[in-house]
């Protein structure tokens, strides 16, 4: 009849054993505000209903990492109570947003065991899954802790070993949801600087530091309700010689947090590859980061693109120091003052087609030289099938800002946005009139129309001009219909 | 014209005395999270609105220390202000839950008053009310204050110390508002124990620590608009050659939280019989406790039954050495280490007559017999007269797990979900009037139907099952009913 | 390429310049729980919803400080992040209310430069304001501060320094939204201290006192998103050979928490004519304060009036030796103790015409005095136009509280609410009708009627009575209707 609970050790695991963690977790606007207030975030959406509004959400989402902590909590007490050390993470999956009220209940698999050869313990790798209150999967993850043993002479199976992937492919990242009010994200952080803007290798300072005080990292962990001695029991850790340690979940967010500056437009974390708490933190430590860019993503979305990043975090030092060595397969040799090495893959505007630099240049020497040819510039196609507004913006966009006088479409359903898109306006057409009406008049000479200097170069477009108004069904003004076109 | 607020001194005091404490206080989701992070609260009502919908709630009650504490923070500024000690508790009753958006509106009477014999303080017995918005008593609760007198000369009235209650008795708890979802709290914890699992004496270890820091405590009582100097005051207190002393009532809070291992499955607080803070707390000190089962009370309740327990806290200590001695009428003798001796009642869900495993396998062992000797089992009445829900839950139960054929009604409203229950399903009835056409051409002798063996000992059971059908109103398969009904 | 945000320097500011920071913030019930919880404010229209919809408004304002941190902490980026030291504020104006789930844009105009003669860094005067969702400005204010140079060398401009006033003039305070209900106050307080106790130049003690622990500074400075350096990095601080310092807004939030004591019915800060922050404080320190009242305010509002204060706080030191000497055009000077010298001018109920004491003996003088001299007194006019229950309040109230017999109108609404108002009420007139007949009878002699003696100076006021009985329409009993009105 005992109600001791000492959680499980290394021999009470299975590979195939599934968990359901207790109990649910209700996120509210009450866990938003101790979060901001624990580690100071600033992220765009999280910060205010009107950026998150303006983003194209109807609402603002929880913090990623407020999730992620919340979530990872929940395993604690099944799986790494008795942990001698967290090893590692891999695939973590951030698959959607969480909203305040949302209800996240935590599933794990476990996926791997290894005994040690002292036979004191072992690692369990899991997989583990948070749910929202309508069942849809929000987050997944696989992590590796070592676990001592209840029984050091207990015998354990053959080890089982998972095999992870070194980082979340594109096709497995999850950023739904972004359409193109995203662009207006840079209007809310004053700063410019989109995907477009960061390059493979360059490293980013980030300037704060912030001091780990005893109360900051207890109440996050107490808030992600994780119950892990080591975080709260100061008194068996002065026994056993040493401190309570920071929860590595927090350092992770202190970090995030100050990769603000640097990193203003970061949308959401779309995954975690792999990460290391290198080093314990304990409270009074000061932790600052730089971060190194590993790779730029394609999404295969239209606002969005992946940046693959690998932020290092080290206590009581400066960031100048911090060496980004490419990590091999073992654990990278760090020096003692770094305590975290994440690497993660975030969602970031991407400038698109009409805002990219290069793209943009293209097009328009394109359109410059078919006009100059007296062939029709025709603009390549639109992939998006579904939103007619999108097919609409891209329609205006290639017409009057680089002036393609033609849009292919390769769906029904964008024919008519395009063909809107592309008429000339009212006022166009009847200067187009006007003008080769009066041009023919001169037989096609030089002619001056409210004010302007016309010739062939501009008889040209102008026809151009008349000849789409009148095949997109436009009512032309009569004289040059009736000359024209013959009614 | 003076404006400073020195509070009441113990010849400020009569009998009779009523006091109502500024101002109302409005709780929601923010003070939610804030006590979660400062406490680790896992209560399971408070902790997801899927829980406490499944478990028969509209939405999440506010966890029940987080009201106490805010109650108790209101009466400070009027009653312990000069407070020498906080002495003890009785009869804290909890009337009702609190919801997120709830205004407490707090009162107090002054009940007793006794003069030291030093004359330079007295103690104050009051019994304070918290209201709801609605005027509904949510939280009663006596205590007893040693407060200092502020001329030491001033004469002081007779002696008047009020009888109070060992034990709030079972007929004054209220536990309304759990039905029969509550046993579904175990699939929330993943613990099985529940109120017949607890034996009176058992001892509950609980696992975990928690140091208490600096802010921890401070946040937590400011949070309760407590203003006792003692908590935030450290220049004066060093000035006294001491230290800022942690709020008994986070103290309180801390092992409710530390205790959820061991009592996963524990709803509200009912009451609080007795408590003393037996030794002061400062910041740096670590918290772990241990708790006995003292009482199980019959609360009259379906659903729920109450437990009383008695929680001790220590501090900077393992709890294997927590002492139960028995509490005499004086205040017991505890160790240097012990910080808290708290006397409470919780509810915890009854097993109820089908779960209790001594009831069961007495249900069990009647079926047998009166099978065995040709008697038709009956099962005893349903008490509920209102919910049709229960009383068919209860016949199905008695007919399906327990193979009973009858169940007796009480009340017009249980006929129709008895008879529904018991009456046998069609499939069921389908068998017996194959097996029983068969064994009548067998002349009652052994048969086989759909390859299982039938003899007389189970002709008699579905006989029963076809006399049943009949009886109920079922249509029978047309050969049996010409057979053995005579149609 | 560079993503180092290193803010600006002195010699980035320009006289004009206007910054739009990062990014709007939407605060919530969360952030005032976490303000509550770091600064033990208990101030009446936050603590309750309850207190708020009784004394008049919809739902429960945010804490000022709370509103007036969030929208500082937003400049810090921009503004003071190179600060060497924050001098001062001026013209610090609440301009309305900010609710839960209002979100906060904050812009800043530079408004003045001023190099150093050192010339290592200048003083940059900035004039900030704060809007809401709907785009009202809900705060403004002037600050300025000491920043570095980047470059020592950096040629600036001219001196601009601007003019702010002393204080911000009464026309200017924003203290709508205050009706007749406000007076309920003192009921939630219990303290019955309004505007008119306070005398200019007392002085209030303020009884509490506050210990600032690492955590709560820092939870509230994140809270606020305030990244200034000083206040988190630690390790530098260290390596400076000092320590973090504590955000002055925090100390002004703590000083603002402990005046409730002495100020209880104080309603929302107006403004900040002017605060300095005169030495540091550092984690460890206990803050209290006193406050004087500097000047009382004619807000020319019918329900609550300014009362101008000036609060200084103190780190580590007895409040008793708090000197208020004079400000002069510098800043004054302060002994090592002090931290915070705060000018600033809060809402307070004033008790009316009605409530005033001198006004309300005037009125009972007058009434006296007309009555004695045959005349009918009647009542000033009400001031307000559009509330037809202010009109009809301020009539009752002279009607029956003071005796009058008519009330000026001054305009059309205003009639009929006092006509009903002064109406006699029904069994009034049945009295005046019955004691009259008697009297006529009794030929004016002395007369008993209920039981109570009447003679000529009684049958005069009930002859008022009939009179406007008769002249606001009422039907009066038949006898002295026909006896003394002839029909």
């Amino acid at each position: 009849m005992s109600k001791t609970r000492n959680g499980n050790f290394f021999e009470d695991f299975r590979v195939g054993m599934k968990l359901r963690h207790a109990t649910p977790r209700t996120l509210t606007e009450g866990d938003r505000s101790l979060y901001i207030g624990l580690t100071g975030s600033r992220a765009v959406l999280g910060t205010a209903e009107t950026n998150a509004r303006q983003l194209g959400f109807e609402r603002r989402p929880l913090e990623d990492l407020l999730v992620f902590n919340t979530a990872f909590g929940k395993t604690v007490p099944d799986i790494s109570l008795n942990a001698v050390a967290n090893l590692g993470y891999a695939e973590v999956r951030f698959a959607a947003p969480v909203y305040p009220g949302d209800t996240l209940a935590v599933e794990t698999e476990v996926i791997g065991l290894k005994e040690n050869s002292s036979r004191k313990s072992g690692v369990v790798y899991v997989r583990s899954t948070a749910r929202n209150q309508h069942g849809r999967e929000v987050l997944g993850w696989i992590r590796w802790v070592m676990v001592h043993k209840r029984d050091h002479a207990a015998a354990c199976g053959e080890a089982v070993v998972p095999v992870t992937q070194a980082a979340v492919p594109a096709e497995q990242l999850a950023c739904d949801g972004y359409d193109a009010r995203i662009a207006d994200i840079t209007t809310m952080t004053g700063v410019a600087d989109l995907w477009d803007d960061y390059a493979v290798g360059e490293r980013i300072h980030h300037p704060g530091a912030m001091t780990i005080n005893d109360s900051d990292h207890s109440i996050a962990t107490r808030l992600y309700q994780n119950t892990a001695r080591a975080h709260f029991d100061g008194h068996a850790m002065a026994a056993g010689g040493g401190r309570r340690l920071v929860y590595g979940g927090h350092i992770i967010s202190v970090c995030r947090a100050l990769s603000y500056d640097g990193l203003e437009n970061a949308l959401s974390i779309l995954a975690i590859n792999g990460g290391s708490h290198v080093n314990p933190t304990h409270a009074g430590d000061t932790i600052a980061c730089a971060t190194q860019v590993v790779d730029k993503i394609d999404l295969g979305q239209r606002h969005v693109a992946g940046l693959r990043l690998r932020t290092i975090g080290v206590k009581n030092a400066g960031t100048q120091d911090i060496a980004f060595a490419e990590p091999g397969q073992g654990r990278p040799t760090h020096p003692p003052e770094v305590v975290l090495d994440l690497d993660y893959t975030i969602a970031m505007r991407s400038p698109g087609q009409f805002e990219h630099a290069l793209l943009a240049r293209a097009k328009a020497d394109m359109v410059a030289a078919a006009l100059a040819n007296g062939i029709v510039p025709a603009h390549n196609v639109c992939l998006n099938l579904k939103d007619g507004d999108v097919v609409a913006a891209d329609a205006r966009r290639a017409r009057h800002d680089f002036g393609f006088l033609r849009m292919w479409s390769i769906y029904p359903a964008q024919i008519l946005p395009i063909v809107n898109a592309m008429r000339p306006d009212f006022t166009e057409v009847e200067d187009a009139a006007g003008i080769l009406v009066a041009a023919q008049d001169a037989d096609w000479g030089p002619i001056q129309y409210q004010g302007e200097l016309h010739d062939r170069a501009t008889y040209r477009y102008f026809w151009e001009v008349l000849e789409k108004a009148k095949v997109t069904g436009m009512t032309l003004p009569a004289e040059a219909d009736q000359r024209f076109y013959g009614r």
